[in-house]
């Protein structure tokens, strides 16, 4: 299966939805700011995962585009506050929403986006409790996104996050809403518990292998492509799979302390971020990062094996290999 | 009946479930900056009418208590959110909370507080489908409360705002929480829907009078107990009641001018805030300011009709006629 045109199919089918929920009212500054991020694109995984888990438990992909705007709009609406945490001026290329619109305004458009998804999810054409395992997988996910989140910064610049840390953080930031919006497609789809439960499981999974390889991206990527300066993680002194492990395994104080000279160091020049680069390759830490990457690439694609086989059960494990195979 | 003693009981008794949701979670400065708002106390208005609207209906109070809980999470993450937004350094005394642990982390504390209070929803012990019907009240209602809160932003230092602007924008900002709260309560108390409707009425007009009254002591109160400058609201160009009509009904030019002269000038002296709360004294926008909010309080109290005389439905009442008899 070529992912990538399935997911832009996927996509295409999904984009009058995405645009159909927030209607013109006013005000118009705040309607704009809440349509920005949504109405720009991107891949669409997650809102693609909610509606194929449904399918590919047997439920009709319909009834599950509502749940999978509301997944998009509260993706959007982290990346939005995101964007102002860390004051971002450029994501993709597109100015960030505080610097458009405004602190103030991309503050309550950030708010508003959560407040439509469950509005969405208030009207979701299944049994009331279906709706309700529904909402519950969300807002847990929405709390723990929360925690993973500020465990992120907590752990920037810190000499001691270790691989138990890093782990459990991106489990939180990353897997939580992948998780609930499967496991939402899945309840939908009228799967029985063992199977949503399974579903969560394999996106959880996933989760951790696409944000392990975005990760890795940010230190070996194109900057073309992923449209982030590639030195900009080892100077922001993000802990990454491979931070951890150079940290607990080069053994040569020497070459550590060269790391860590330049880990953090926010006025890094390009010659020591390559410097630190090489250490984190020559350290076998960007081989550990990528087999890390495959070993909970292949776990989440085992959780499948509870589905029959299907055109969707094809496309979730695709998703899978291409949460660590993509360029971008 | 004495009001701010049956406010303290109340008070009293959702003190313990307000302090329950919120686990010993890592990590702990998100924790405690998501505990810090509910925490402080306050009037806890909105969730005393949610419990006091779900025993006037007829309801058990108990199982009203888990959305009086969501209801004021919701009210302290807007309050979060505001402050950061408006840059305000305390809140009745208490530092608020992006001075005490920084803007991603109050960002944050806001996002997680409103993620519990849908957590919380989840699992009302009611119905799903009357847990749908509450769901759908709350969401909308925090959709309007940030149209009202960027309207509000909008408003400032505007020389246009009309009186219609004004009422919009403060139903929106903050009479639907009290209403979604209100008519949340008597959907768990399994009221029908005629009553579910006058009793979301009822708040939203005790909202308005709300607000309105909030401006008043914003001008005239007094800061030892409101704990605000008093000039402030001017200074800020905050378009209220009395600005709207001091602007539609002044005939003299050069009064009007002396009014708009200092209104949105941020370093206004004590002198020229105290000529322009004169002003809006004698123009009648004070004394109009007033009737408009006995108006709505009389409009809030009419809608209690369609209720059986109970002590529950005098506390609403009299809950109508505090709102602008306060003195914080």
């Amino acid at each position: 299966m070529d992912v990538k045109t399935k997911l832009k199919e996927m996509s295409a089918e999904l984009d009058a939805p995405i645009k159909s929920y927030i209607e013109d009212e006013a005000p118009r500054n705040l309607i704009e700011a809440c349509r920005q991020y949504p109405y720009a694109g991107g891949k669409r995984m997650r809102p693609s995962m909610v509606v194929a888990a449904c399918r590919a438990v047997g439920g009709d992909g319909e009834k599950a585009i509502p749940l999978a705007v509301a997944i998009e709009y509260i993706h959007n609406f982290t990346l939005v506050h995101d964007d102002l945490m860390d004051g971002d001026e450029k994501r993709r290329g597109m100015t960030t929403s505080h610097v458009l619109y405004g602190l103030p305004t991309a503050i309550l458009a950030g708010d508003a986006l959560f407040a439509k998804a469950y509005d969405i999810i208030s009207d979701l054409d299944i049994p009331s409790d279906a709706m309700r395992k529904v909402l519950k997988k969300v807002s847990v996910a929405v709390w723990d996104l929360a925690r993973g989140q500020q465990m992120d910064i907590n752990n920037e610049n810190s000499g001691t996050v270790s691989m138990d840390d890093y782990i459990e953080t991106i489990r939180l930031k990353t897997s939580v809403l992948f998780a609930a919006g499967a496991a939402g497609g899945a309840l939908i789809g009228g799967a029985d518990d063992a199977t949503v439960e399974s579903i969560h499981e394999y996106a959880m999974n996933l989760g951790v292998a696409f944000q392990m390889f975005d990760d890795i991206l940010g230190i070996y990527g194109d900057p073309e492509k992923t449209g982030k300066s590639a030195g900009n993680d080892i100077r922001k002194g993000k802990s990454t799979v491979m931070v951890c492990h150079a940290r607990e395994n080069i053994k040569d104080k020497d070459t550590l302390d060269r790391f860590m000279s330049v880990f953090g160091k926010l006025d890094a020049t390009d010659e020591e971020i390559e410097i630190a680069r090489n250490i984190l390759k020559e350290s076998g830490s960007y081989d550990y990062a990528i087999e890390m990457a495959e070993k909970y690439t292949m776990d989440s694609i085992k959780c499948l094996d509870c589905l029959a086989d299907s055109e969707d059960k094809a496309f979730m494990k695709a998703l899978a290999e291409y949460s660590m195979s993509r360029d971008v």
